[in-house]
């Protein structure tokens, strides 16, 4: 790791920034896949199947049989573990689900917002290297909470045309309804327009690749919605002298597994610990499954030394990353300094695999910067508020003459009249009212 | 208006259908300009000020000096209205404002979500045919009850290169701390790069034309948010009988006033109710300033006959309306039938003028179809949840388990390591943490 000591503070933008991920390239070449897949349907999502996934598959959709083959391949221990983290974010997720609060003027207008269910949603699990059945719980379990009706799922098989058994069981658990083997801008594109076997559906949900980011992208421009975009993760240590160097180093190092272009830093006010960290690092890489992947990562990550814990918050707050780790003996109050961040864990004992897996927070969040404006995935994004307003005669004629007055100052004589027309045949709406 | 009487089932997408936007020429010309304004910045705006709205302007920023003679000129009538209507606005978004809530398991492990302001959020008002100082505070309430720390505002200047004086006054009122000479596409592009004039915001909101939307692509694209996707306004009045048709005459104008573009329905269940409304649209369509625009958007209006009053509610939902009213004897009841729609407005005597300016709902809502993923802008798109978690040493010993377990079926090794190597040396912690 890069160990920076004391960077002024016009530096500081230099050491954060984000490699740049603009690739025109890219665009064109998802642009041509979704066209495709937009016009060909299945056969296009075989034929991607076998490009870039090796797979020969005829059904698209995976059959119960596969379903039910697949619960017994997955090890007793691992489906008790996958059921306890569902319980746990379940109840995490449950304390999100809104309550209608009424405004009432007390003088014949209410107003009020209701949350409905999007209808149909499509969820998106990456395959790659791991079998990331843990994306399905956080992304599941919302869809279910929200009580969407139609809750499907995409994810690439493997060489054998398989789906990855612990994912099946998992969204069998979550209670989604299809699970489809496609990976990749195709299967976004496929969830986007809908093809024989895939069913169009209104918000795409999941993290991805530069494929899956770009193909939700134009998913977006045809009027379907997604839930944000999916960027390298990213993790950010604050670290103080009593918070062990292997705790640190062990917090940095699953960072970097996650993949070569993860994000990894540590600020810390300490040269001391900065290096110790390092050192552990080092030594431990070694012995990691993921080693390569994680010494890519690694050597863009930095150690940032600076002045003042509070400083490291400081800089927290200008990074927005993904995941801040507060490995401070006070985290607890450092906490209300932060401003910008997708999620964050606090004191020695919290890491992010954590929140990866088990706390009951969401893992699904915003990199990238957007923690500057977004936060991470809620039941409320499986659904809509939709405002209602109910007034009656005698609040309109109350609150006639502010709308008239406003609309005539915009110019809009047709708004106006809505309310006129309403206040001067008020004397004859009964006679109408009963035919 | 085109009266369809009973159409079939499968000629409901036909007659739903939006007008298809795509417009790759826009694309590229809107880049053009954002990147324009990206590279020269202020020289930009003043460039594409006198180009777009044919004003010569010196300064970008609104001057106090401006401000203050704004003030003067707008009637005391209408500066009451819109306190009137800013206290309302204000009552119903204040409802808005997130709850904390833990979740607690009892065994050491807390997670919990809390809001966070956006830090820097710009607002952009249209210009064109009307001055919209009702979108100032449909914008700029809600970003001052989030709390943000800076809210800058832009919108085009006429062609003497001022701001209409109510948008001004209205943007003080909401407490906006600057405002700029600034539309289109340079606005977007402006507030999402920051230019020598106007700061570079972390998130961008407000209605606009097809460029002010592309813009908005342009700077998503960039890393900068944005509230959502804005379209042709769109209304969809679902009447019975007992509704005078000259109520739903106005509602059907006062939308088509909006724009050429705007989107305007009728679904009933009476061939009578709806030539009597055609009828009278035809009639007092010739008395409206906005005239020629109505009459453009009528011309491809549709009113709707259907079987029932439940048939014209289920085709609301497959349209998915911006604006849904309801004029029904009994709109209470059937309001729970409404699944997909930005706002709805309940009974005879709730026009969606009450909506756009004074009942309190906001008025930026999705269009396009949106409202089957989305819902209007709330409080709650002003700021973000950050997520918290704090694990004791108990919790992770007990959690601890799980996490490993599925750490391990997903071959995250350096994840389990995390856990792991905490539990190991829980017993060393204490020297380490007093050195």
């Amino acid at each position: 790791m890069n160990i920076v000591l004391y960077p002024k503070r016009e530096e500081w933008a230099g050491l954060l920034e984000r490699p740049c991920r603009e690739d025109e390239s890219l665009e064109k070449c998802c642009g041509l896949i979704c066209e495709e897949v937009r016009r060909d349907g299945d056969a296009a999502l075989r034929k991607y199947a076998w490009f870039f996934d090796r797979a020969r598959i005829d059904a698209v959709e995976v059959t119960a049989e596969e379903k039910r083959a697949a619960a017994e391949q997955v090890p007793a221990r691992l489906r008790e573990a996958i059921r306890e983290a569902y319980g746990r974010v379940e109840a995490f997720h449950r304390l999100q689900l809104p309550e209608r609060r009424v405004y009432d003027d007390g003088r014949g207008t209410q107003c009020w917002q209701e949350s409905r269910p999007i209808e149909r949603v499509g969820l998106y699990v990456p395959g790659g290297s791991a079998p990331l059945f843990s994306t399905v719980l956080m992304l599941g379990i919302p869809a279910r909470l929200a009580g969407c009706g139609e809750v499907v799922l995409c994810t690439p098989p493997n060489e054998a045309g398989e789906v990855n058994p612990a994912i099946l069981w998992t969204a069998e658990l979550c209670g989604v309804g299809r699970v489809f083997k496609a990976g990749g801008a195709q299967a976004v594109a496929a969830m986007a327009c809908g093809t024989e076997s895939v069913p169009r559906v209104d918000k795409i949900f999941g993290p991805g690749n530069r494929f899956v980011t770009e193909a939700k992208r134009w998913a977006a421009r045809r009027g379907v919605a997604v839930d944000m975009p999916a960027g390298p993760s990213e993790v950010m240590v604050v670290a103080d002298e009593g918070c062990p160097a292997a705790f640190v180093a062990a917090d940095l190092l699953s960072q970097a597994e996650h993949g070569a272009d993860s994000q990894v830093f540590l600020l810390c006010a300490s040269p001391d610990l900065a290096a110790r960290v390092a050192e552990v690092v080092r030594v431990r890489l070694e012995r990691l499954p993921r080693r390569t992947i994680a010494e890519k990562a690694l050597e863009g990550s930095k150690c940032v030394v600076l002045g003042s814990i509070g400083e490291c918050l400081e800089m927290a707050n200008a990074y927005a990353p993904e995941h801040l780790i507060l490995a401070l003996r006070d985290a607890g109050e450092w906490a209300g300094r932060v401003r910008n961040a997708g999620s964050v864990f606090l004191g020695y004992y919290s890491p992010e695999s954590a929140g990866d897996y088990a706390s009951g927070t969401n893992h699904t969040l915003p990199t990238g910067g957007y923690a500057r404006a977004c936060g991470g995935l809620t039941v409320g994004a499986f659904m809509k508020e939709v405002s209602f307003q109910e007034i009656t005669r005698e609040g309109l004629e109350r609150l006639g003459d502010v709308i008239e007055t406003m609309a005539e100052g915009e110019g809009m004589e047709a708004h106006r009249d809505a309310v006129r027309v309403r206040r001067e045949r008020v004397s004859d709406i009964n006679g109408e009212a009963r035919p």
